[in-house]
C-alpha cells in the first residue's frame, strides 16, 4: 500500500461537475489500494472574487484580515469535495491548513511553511478515511494567526505534506498533460517530457515555466519527494519530476504506468527544454563613474528596497569618458520601486540617467547535458541570430543559458531554439484544457 | 467605560455598502468610549447559496462537511467588516467561533454552546482593538471539530459572549426598529415596546415572534444580560429586553437614550403584545379507547420520534362509545414524521383514524400583568369571537393565552386582540427595512 498525495488546482474544481469528476479520480486511487491525501485550491476564480470584494470595502485591507477572507475559498472547495467523495461511498474528511498542522512564518499573504505536524491527517488515514487538506493556507507558529502562502503555493502545501507524511508520490493535477519541452501555445510541436530532474525543473520554473511553482520544486528536491505532474482532464501519463533513483523507486512500487516508463532514461537529451518569461523589465543606469564602490552603492540600494535582480550586465568602460553603463533585469512589478530608489542616489553616485524598458522577454535553454557538451551556448545564439532576433543580455548557469530579447521576438526565439536542438515532436502532443487555474 | 457586544444579522451586512455603514456604527460606539465586540452573520443569502452548492454536489452531505462549508460564510463577512473598520482608522481583528473560544456540543448543524472561553477576545480588547466574532459557529469541546449552531443562533452567540465577557449590554441589530406589540405587517398600528421582560420575551419568541431567537432570550435571562434590539438601518431607540433591575442598571450607566428612557416603567401594561405563528400543524387521533395508558402510549411514541408538541387537547369521552379524540399541535416540519410514527401504532392502540391539518395558525396574548388581572382570557376570547373567528384549541401559561384558529383568520384575530387591549398606536410607528436577514 502506497501513500499518494494528490493536489488539484482551481480549474480542476471550478464547479460542481468538476468536483464530482475529481472525486471519482480520488475514489479510484483509494480503491486501487492506496492511502490518499488530497490538497485542493479554491474553486476557479473564487480567490480573485474574494479579492474584488475586499477592494470594494477597503483599498488597502489589513493583511491579517485579507488572509482570513481568502482562506474561505479552500474551505468551500474542500468541504464540497469531501461531500462528493462521500456520495461515492468513501469517507472523506476536510481539514483547514491549521487543522492539518501546516505551521508557517507570520508574514500574512506570503507566509512560508516552517513545518507540518500532520497528526490529524495521519489519524484520518489510519481510520480508513481520505483526508482533504486546504492548500495555500496555514497557521503561524508564533502568533497562531491564519496565514496564506501566496499564489501557486498549494503545490508547495502538497509537496510539504507528502514529505511530512513520507508519501510515495505527490501527484500535481493541472490543466496541461505534463511538462513540455516548450510552452505548447508558443511551440505547437512541443514534446511532453516523461521525466525531468529536480535541478532542471528548478531552472524551468525560475525561467518562466508556470507548470510548477519554484518553491514547490525546491521543497521536493530537498526532501526527495517524487512529483507526478498530470492533467485532471485526461489520463495521459504526464511528467515525473524526480532524480533517476527516486524515479526508479516509484517504478518499482508500480506507481509509474508501465508503458510510459519504458525507455524513459534512454531519452535523456542534452537539452530538456526551452522556457520563456515575459514578466521582467530592464533598467539601465547610464554613465556611472567607473570607480570602485559605485556599482556596489547601486546594488546595495536595490537590496535595501528588497528587489530581486535577475541578470546584471556591465559594459566595458569607455576609455575616454571613464564611465560605464550598468543594466539589470528585474520583475516588472518591482520596476517602479527600483526606479524611485535609484533616482534618490543619482547625485550621490553621479550617473547621468536611468532608462526603463518593460518590453523585453527572456528565453532560456535548460539541460543537464550541457555540463558535458560544450558548444551548446554557441549553437543557441546562432539559432536565435538566424531567426533575426537581437540578443540584449546573456546569463548562464551550469545547466542553463538565458538571453533577453525584444518582447515581440520571444516566440520566434523560442521556436528557433526548440528546432535547433531537435526537440520537436513528429505530431502535436499537447492539449491545453482550460484556464491556468493557478 | 462599558463593554458593548453588538450583533449584526445577514441583511445588515448584505453587501459592501451595508458593511461600510455597519463599520461606521461600530466605530462610533468605540469612539464614544466603549469596548466593542461584534458578532456577525454571513452576508445576505450566502448561507443559502452555500447550501445550494452543497446540494449540487451531494443530495445528503455529511453534516461535518456541511458545517465546514457553511462556516465559510461568516469568515467572509467578518474579515470584510474588519477591513471596513480599519479603513476608518480603528484596529479590528476577526475571530472564528473556534478562535473566540465558542465551545459546543458535537452535534453538527445544531450544536449547543457549552461554554465560551474568550481569552483571545479579551486580549484584543485590552490591546485597544475591536473584536469581530463569527456568529453561528463554534468548535466541539470533545472532538475539536467545527460546528454550527443552527439557524438564528448568531443572536445566541452574541448573548453568550456578552455573558462570558461580563458585557454591559448586548445590542442585537436587525431590520426592524425593535419589538412591537404585534407584527407591523399584520397590524400597521402596532406600537414599539420600550422595554419587555425576559419572561414575556420568551413567550413572544415561543409564540412566533421572529425578532429574537428563543435560545438567545433563555441565555440572556439565565445570565442577566440586557439585550437592546435595534435596527441597523435607523437610529430609533429600539426595545430593551431586560428585567426592571437590569434595565435600571443600564440607565444608570448611560446606555439608554435619556429621552427614550423617560416614563418607560410607567407604561407597564397588563398586556405586552400579540404574537402569531403560522408554522404549526394539528394532528387529531380519532376515537382513542378511553383507557388508562392509551394517551401515554401515543405521546411516548411521539417523544421517541423526537417531536416537540405544543398544545394538547383531549375531548371529553363520549359516554356511549367509551372513546375520545386527542388533538395536538406541532411544528409543520415534523408533521410527516409524526404521522408515520402514529400510523405504526394504530392497531396496538386501537384508535380509528388520524387527521392532519396544516392550515392552522396560533395567536397568543402575552403580558406579565395577566397574573394579577383576572378576566384577560375572557376578554381575548370575546374579541376573537366578535371578529367572527372560530377557536379550535386553547392553551395558557401564567403570562400567556394562546388560541389555534384557521390559518386564514390569523390576521383578523391578531388585529381584534390588539385593538381589544388598546395596544394600537396613534400613528404608524413601524418601518420594515428589508428582508428578515435571519
Amino acid at each position: 500500500m502506497s501513500l499518494v498525495v494528490q493536489k488539484y488546482g482551481g480549474s480542476s474544481v471550478a464547479d460542481a461537475q468538476c468536483i464530482k469528476r475529481v472525486a471519482q479520480r480520488i475514489v479510484a486511487t483509494k480503491k486501487a489500494g492506496h492511502e490518499v491525501v488530497v490538497v485542493v485550491s479554491a474553486m476557479g476564480d473564487t480567490t480573485d472574487d474574494l479579492r474584488d470584494l475586499a477592494q470594494q470595502v477597503s483599498p488597502l485591507p489589513p493583511p491579517r484580515e485579507l488572509d482570513m477572507l481568502l482562506t474561505a475559498g479552500e474551505r468551500i472547495s474542500m468541504a464540497l469535495l469531501a461531500m462528493a467523495i462521500a456520495n461515492l461511498g468513501q469517507t472523506a474528511k476536510s481539514y483547514t491548513g491549521s487543522q492539518a498542522g501546516v505551521l508557517t512564518t507570520s508574514v500574512h499573504g506570503k507566509a512560508k511553511i516552517i513545518d507540518i505536524t500532520p497528526g490529524r491527517i495521519r489519524k484520518a488515514l489510519d481510520e480508513g478515511a481520505i483526508a482533504i487538506v486546504a492548500g495555500f493556507q496555514g497557521v503561524s507558529q508564533d502568533t497562531k494567526e491564519i496565514t496564506t502562502l501566496g499564489r501557486g503555493a498549494s503545490d508547495t502545501t502538497a509537496v510539504a505534506l507528502a514529505a511530512a507524511l513520507d508519501a510515495d508520490v505527490c501527484e500535481i493535477y493541472t490543466d496541461v498533460d505534463g511538462v513540455f519541452t516548450a510552452d505548447p501555445r508558443v511551440v505547437p510541436t512541443a514534446r511532453r517530457m516523461p521525466r525531468i530532474s529536480y535541478a532542471e525543473m528548478l531552472e524551468m520554473a525560475a525561467c518562466g515555466s508556470k507548470v510548477l511553482h519554484l518553491r514547490c520544486v525546491e521543497y521536493a528536491r530537498r526532501y526527495g519527494v517524487p512529483i507526478h505532474v498530470r492533467s485532471s482532464f485526461s489520463n495521459q501519463p504526464g511528467t515525473w519530476v524526480a532524480d533517476a533513483d527516486t524515479y526508479q523507486a516509484a517504478v518499482e512500487k508500480g506507481l509509474v504506468d508501465a508503458e510510459a516508463a519504458e525507455g524513459v532514461e534512454m531519452e535523456q537529451a542534452i537539452i530538456s527544454g526551452v522556457a520563456h518569461d515575459r514578466s521582467e523589465a530592464k533598467i539601465t543606469v547610464v554613465a556611472v563613474p567607473d570607480k570602485v564602490g559605485e556599482a556596489a552603492r547601486i546594488f546595495s540600494t536595490l537590496a535595501t528596497a528588497e528587489i530581486n535582480l535577475d541578470m546584471i550586465v556591465q559594459n566595458v568602460s569607455g576609455v575616454a569618458t571613464g564611465r560605464t553603463d550598468i543594466s539589470f533585469s528585474l520583475p516588472r512589478e518591482d520596476g517602479q520601486t527600483a526606479m524611485n530608489a535609484l533616482a534618490k542616489i543619482k547625485e550621490e553616485v553621479g550617473f547621468e540617467q536611468l532608462l526603463y524598458d518593460d518590453r523585453i522577454g527572456k528565453v532560456s535553454l535548460i539541460g543537464a547535458g550541457m555540463r558535458t557538451n560544450p558548444g551548446v551556448a554557441a549553437r543557441f545564439f546562432a539559432a536565435v541570430a538566424e531567426a533575426g532576433v537581437n540578443i540584449e543580455m546573456i546569463s548562464t548557469s551550469e545547466i542553463r543559458v538565458s538571453v533577453v530579447v525584444d518582447e515581440d521576438d520571444v516566440d520566434n526565439a523560442v521556436a528557433a531554439a526548440h528546432h535547433a536542438f531537435e526537440l520537436d515532436a513528429d505530431e502535436v502532443e499537447a492539449v491545453v484544457y482550460g484556464g491556468t487555474g493557478r
